[in-house]
């Protein structure tokens, strides 16, 4: 008799962003007539940038001749768009990322979600809270928790993000060996300065503990005194693994495009304590698990690492660093608390109300749509996580809704 | 301190391919200027479909404007494909499978790696072998298994096929839960009949267990009476998940669609006897860990849902099945003993010698690549698998050399 993974059985019945669909389209099913402008789901909305417009139909006219098609590539990405990423997003920056350490895959989610697997189900884990829901349930599909008790997963340490820390959680007292970071964050917008980011290093080093780094949002920032990646930080190739995407950099969210970078110094340990290369055991489960990124996709990428590229990538993401402002610049007016806006998509908004509850006043009566602060764990509760991806003309749209909305149900 | 799945540590230390590619690189460096005929890793070699080409074009310059761009998709895919795929791949052949039974994802080897992950670690699997080395690996890597010892792993029940059985696994007379199927088969190139199919359909349902049917090479039969999905079979529903792959359908290698038909009816059981949808289990599971295939290469993937589509994937096939002719051809004539290569693109090949020996003889001495049966498992000892995928010239070729070659080993 087959019998089935009970890890399963504990996760909540569904995932964040689906129960939104199902509020949102019985709002719709409701309000037929009504318009409904989306800052919830974290999905771009402007076109791809030109070059890679470009480059897609160069690639595609290459798949459509025997003498220029292309079949399976490299699992771990095509070395020309390996070497551009070690160049450019890390050389330039005087950090050392060999090709060899790069691996390309076809989204961060699945990069973050499968990471784990290399490691031991006998681990301590910490994970922020708020958080990515996909740091936990991944972990809960393996085995490494306990049952889902008063909003918390038994087994899992969670790292809480509050005002009161700036939503940067405190280095953890007691001892772990996998830590999720994730800066600028999904979903508070909260960035890390180098100073904090050494001290996670240092307590990771300490701790023979592993950083899984996901810096899926490193292209919004614009303050240069904050780290673009955590190998700006001295020690951290020993201690971690960073995640980067095209998502929401370039607006490959439809597109499927990322990276994940594993180096060499990077070791974890068997039971006898000998040390293991993560790189090679990476690379063992990329090359028997996944088959590659699509040619024109790697293409695609490849062209965003030239002069016009980089420009075109900045005009996109400074367009809704804008909307941010827009969005923040009414939640100081109405004297909102709140985190991110500035080097960060996300706006992390108080509410002082049941996020839900928050989540079905604004789309009831503002026709927005946002997402509920608790989706992301416990202290998500009361907090609010809305998107500036979207286009101006909604913004502006959203912020005249929100304006009376929020003025109403605002904390007294 | 962080510790290892150790289970990666009884993995056999490298993937055949790269073993392959090591000794082809080897090869070159020592005869720079010889030519090499690649028959051996099962790739395209011909471009994509023309309705594919255009239709790649198109949706890229829909990803052009705002207006028009797409974003994040449904991880499951579009509804466009999935409703093609349950018409002309299902419906036309007379069997239902709705579109919420179907997940797009970006390759069979993902698909048949990922999907062991839904099941209890204590089950009993069974493997055929020689097989694609993939249902092992990630068996092995999930803890399935003990150690590799004397060509095998302990702890997975290998299901033979060799010459007396016609390279079609017997059905076992012990219990087992889940078993891998795969037919066209690689590496055999063998194919089951309906009446053997429906033989392994009562054995799954009398045993309440699972068949993962892997049918990516189905695109290649040319013989009508045998089946092109296990749901031809009556009652397969209820025990069987089918894996299907534009790669060798179409020529996606490089361009990276497949999917995956998880029937409703299909349940596993949780260690009370409760009963569980699979379906349910496999959407959870690929909501959380994938993020959905590339807009433009699943509109390319729904442009061959089209009577000139089909007509297009048809020609390219028969190309390769007749590269396939030329090769048993030569094997008839010199009275090699062999499998496959009607109603597929592979030829399993009896060469009564060490694979890897022959692997080098063939490289050696006619520059031809072939892949060492060995590398597929212990019945695949003494057999090369030879691949139909190449150009016709490099077919030509490849006979010419491997006339005189085949002639010098050839058993007495």
């Amino acid at each position: 008799m087959i019998t089935i993974n009970e890890n399963y059985l504990k996760l909540k019945s569904s995932y964040l962003f689906s129960d939104i669909a199902k509020r949102v389209n019985a709002y719709k099913l409701k309000n037929p007539k009504k318009e409904i402008i989306r800052l919830g789901i974290g999905d771009v909305t402007r076109a791809l940038p030109k070059v890679c417009i470009d480059a897609f139909h160069k690639a595609t006219n290459e798949m459509a001749q025997d003498s220029t098609f292309h079949g399976y590539g490299d699992e771990q990405g095509y070395l020309f768009l390996r070497e551009k990423i070690a160049l450019w997003d890390y050389g330039k920056r005087g950090i050392n990322i060999s090709p060899d350490e790069i691996f390309i895959s076809d989204g961060a989610k699945c990069d973050t979600g499968n990471f784990q697997e290399l490691f031991s189900n006998k681990i301590k884990i910490g994970i922020p809270d708020p958080v990515y829901p996909v740091y936990v349930d991944t972990n809960v599909m393996a085995g490494r928790t306990g049952n889902f008790e008063n909003g918390r997963y038994k087994g899992i340490f969670y790292l809480e993000s509050t005002e009161k820390n700036s939503y940067v959680p405190d280095i953890p007292k007691k001892p772990l060996d996998l830590v999720y970071l994730c800066f600028p964050n999904n979903p508070t917008g909260a960035v890390i300065t180098k100073q904090n980011l050494q001290k996670w290093v240092n307590w990771a080093k300490k701790n023979k503990a592993i950083i899984l780094y996901d810096a899926a949002y490193v292209a919004f920032i614009r303050d240069k005194s904050l780290p673009q990646s955590i190998y700006e930080i001295p020690g951290a190739k020993e201690v971690a693994v960073e995640f980067r995407s095209y998502s929401k950099t370039a607006g490959f969210t439809g597109t499927r495009c990322a990276y994940t970078i594993v180096p060499k110094e990077c070791i974890g340990y068997d039971s006898k304590g000998k040390s293991h290369q993560l790189n090679l055991l990476w690379n063992r489960r990329h090359t028997t698990k996944f088959n590659g990124v699509c040619y024109m996709v790697q293409k695609a990428a490849e062209a965003l690492y030239s002069k016009e590229g980089q420009k075109q990538i900045h005009e996109i993401n400074d367009y809704y660093l804008e909307n941010a402002r827009i969005i923040t610049t009414l939640l100081k007016e109405l004297e909102y608390k709140f985190c991110g806006g500035e080097n960060s998509p996300y706006i992390w908004v108080y509410t002082g109300m049941n996020s839900w509850k928050f989540f079905d006043i604004l789309l009831d009566e503002a026709g927005v749509v946002c997402t509920p602060g608790s989706g992301f764990g416990k202290c998500g509760e009361e907090y609010i996580r809305i998107s500036a991806f979207n286009n101006r003309e909604n913004v502006y749209k959203a912020v005249d809704k929100l304006r009376k909305v929020l003025i109403k149900y605002k904390l007294k």
